[in-house]
């Protein structure tokens, strides 16, 4: 029979365990990081090459998709190597959901090539060819959301909710260039486009607050160099002019000139902001293994400790605050096994606090989830495909001036008397 | 490189994973209502053989040791199968708490035999043997919430919800026992005393209301029969003299017949309430069986497509929705495509929807979750014990005639008002 000292052992290694798995998973999140970039790269110039029909960035794509192509075999490795390594048994509590959106992001990753294919055959419009990117980012980004939805320490889920975040909101930032050049280059100006530029740039804040609530110093400090003054001053002029009504209508001729401008200027920003992703990245590494070896050398002591414990520990100290023991003189096997529970009552604490500490870290993530049930909710009653569902919310949002996540909330709140479309989805 | 369908799977081995490890938790679970049980009768017995010097249940306590310790080693076994099977990697989501509550409750187990020589010495009072066993099943039943706060499925989840608050209440029910044939075995009557009283009948009726809420009409439809009405109205009369100022005052001599009385018409409910959890836990077993067979033929399912796909699926009607394949015929192949993105987007929509469930269902843990959070609290600022902070907060709940929970969320609430106590605790 084991001791309750072997259980404080392995309760140690489950949280060891944890955390190589936290770590693989980082380490997976950081190279997801790079393939996005890349594709916000490729998406952006095949925006301005559909757009121009040829012209423009036409030598500059292959260098671009064969660096994707590079990334893109590394991410599947590093999915590869998270499923060999989760079975049999290993599985960490949320790898159920972790492994479904990898499924769903991996098809995607099998349809890039017929994408470009067609987008180099001029097949699709920019709005098309920035839609299926779009698809496939906002795939790859469930992952990172699921990694840090599904971290069991709450240090490095704190990484993970602020790397989502900034990821999310350069995804943002990624789809204003793209929008934006395009509008730019199509030289088109509406309503509805300038509502959906203002939306952009609003997604993009939301998510890169949440970032800095969530992030250090240094992080941060190199977040506020990333957005330098000039680039910043150049976009938000483009910006202003793009989306004010009375500009807009004056300069809604296309023109190239303005496109690549604007797209360069972009391009400078998300570049820099590669350089905090990076951090983010060295960051959680640096984090994992500095948990990881705290973990092992507390293990260790619990170790030593087990080799200096009588065999056949009385155990007699558990009931003294039950006021049994009260007259006993203290001895030496009684001060140990006095230290062993002092240890599992620490461990216990710790624990606690730390599932309480991840609760408040993982409530972050709920704006997101809200959104994401309320589409799901959309689905099923209105058999609606989840592009439909997204662009329904969408479109209530901006029609009643409010934010997506409120709209969420009113639907989920009145769920009870939507009415059950039974017309076929397809 | 693997495909989507292989996380689909992936996904589907994690879940069967975790349901195995629920059903082996759920059979511990079973074990230790049983040991509970056993442990219960022999704190009822005890305090009877002391309140009466050792006349009383004498001879009956050695057969009760003797089932106890039998019970004890299938337990023990039980915690030494989940620890051998969690390790190397096999953790679930909650391992490391689960095996800290075990750690914390071994020492117990290992102290009874020194508590059993000081009871049968008549060393102790009974107070102090009911505190000493009630502090033992308090730890087993700790790690009973620990195994329902960490399961994966939310079905299971309710199930163990109710096994919990059930072994809770009956526990209650129990210190009711010991307490009140104490009290009348030493016929000592005071406010405090009818106080203590008052407060473990509306614990007990605290817990049986979680239960019955989360319970199926089967088990109800028990739990009412076990509740029968000659041994409550028995029950209920003792309690009203025993509680009530004016009667208690009148019955205030030591009364062998009538402690005896009142300890048998309690153990004829509590030993009722025993099929209730019997049924509870073959209910369990039943739906973690169920569970398990479910996933496992949905693999299969899944499986069956895998070998049907061809060997390089092109994946392109991921992009279908972001209108880029509009115009395409349908062909077989990508007929199989879309049912296997369909499988993903199905999986993934009832992962979410259990994981909702899931924190509805847990979120009725939550009270106990607060007032442990308020003992720890106490215990950091106020340097007390554990016991010691328990008995403020109930001390507390008493005196403002509010319920415990309301006690600790005040006091969770004003956490940061209270000074931190520089005086060493020991």
């Amino acid at each position: 029979m084991k001791s309750g000292l072997s259980f404080l052992i392995a309760a140690r290694k489950c949280e060891i365990d944890e955390l190589d798995q936290l770590a693989r998973t980082s380490d997976l999140v950081g190279l997801i990081a790079r393939l996005v970039h890349a594709l916000q790269r490729e998406r952006g110039m095949s925006n301005v090459f559909l757009a121009s029909r040829g012209v423009r960035f036409a030598e500059q794509r292959d260098p671009q998709i064969a660096e994707c192509l590079a990334l893109e075999q590394e991410v599947r490795a590093g999915f590869d190597q998270l499923e060999t390594e989760a079975h049999p048994g290993a599985t960490a509590g949320n790898s159920a959901r972790l492994f479904s959106r990898i499924a769903w992001v991996l098809p995607g990753l099998d349809g890039l090539p017929a994408l470009r294919r067609r987008i180099g055959a001029l097949e699709l419009t920019p709005a098309q060819a920035t839609a299926a990117f779009a698809k496939l980012v906002a795939g790859l980004l469930a992952v990172v959301f699921e990694a840090a939805d599904g971290a069991t320490d709450p240090e490095i889920s704190r990484l993970l909710v602020a790397m989502f975040n900034f990821m999310q909101g350069k995804e943002f930032a990624g789809q204003e260039r793209a929008f934006g050049a395009a509008s730019l280059a199509l030289g088109r100006s509406d309503e509805a486009q300038r509502q959906q530029w203002l939306h952009l740039i609003e997604l993009q804040e939301r998510c890169f607050q949440v970032f800095t609530d969530f992030s250090s110093s240094g992080v941060l400090a190199l977040w506020h160099q990333s957005q330098s003054d000039p680039v910043m001053a150049e976009i938000e002029r483009q910006r202003r002019m793009s989306v004010s009504p009375a500009q807009a209508a004056s300069a809604c001729v296309p023109d190239a000139r303005l496109s690549q401008a604007w797209f360069d200027w972009c391009t400078r920003r998300i570049d820099a902001m590669k350089t905090v992703e990076h951090r983010l990245a060295a960051d959680l590494r640096e984090l994992c293994a500095r948990k990881t070896a705290q973990a092992r050398g507390e293990l260790q002591k619990y170790q030593e400790v087990l080799g200096n414990l009588a065999p056949q520990p009385e155990g007699a100290v558990f009931f003294d605050d039950a006021d049994t023991r009260a007259t006993e003189p203290a001895q030496y096997g009684r001060h140990l096994e006095r230290s062993v529970l002092d240890m599992v009552q620490e461990q216990s604490r710790r624990l606690q606090a730390m599932s309480d500490e991840l609760e408040t870290v993982r409530a972050s993530l709920n704006e997101r989830k809200l959104v994401e049930r309320a589409k799901g909710l959309l689905m099923a009653h209105r058999r609606m495909s989840e592009n439909e569902a997204h662009k329904m919310l969408l479109q209530t949002a901006m029609n009643q001036k409010r934010r997506l996540v409120d709209v969420a909330e009113s639907m989920l709140a009145m769920a009870d008397y939507l009415p059950l479309d039974a017309a076929p989805r397809r």
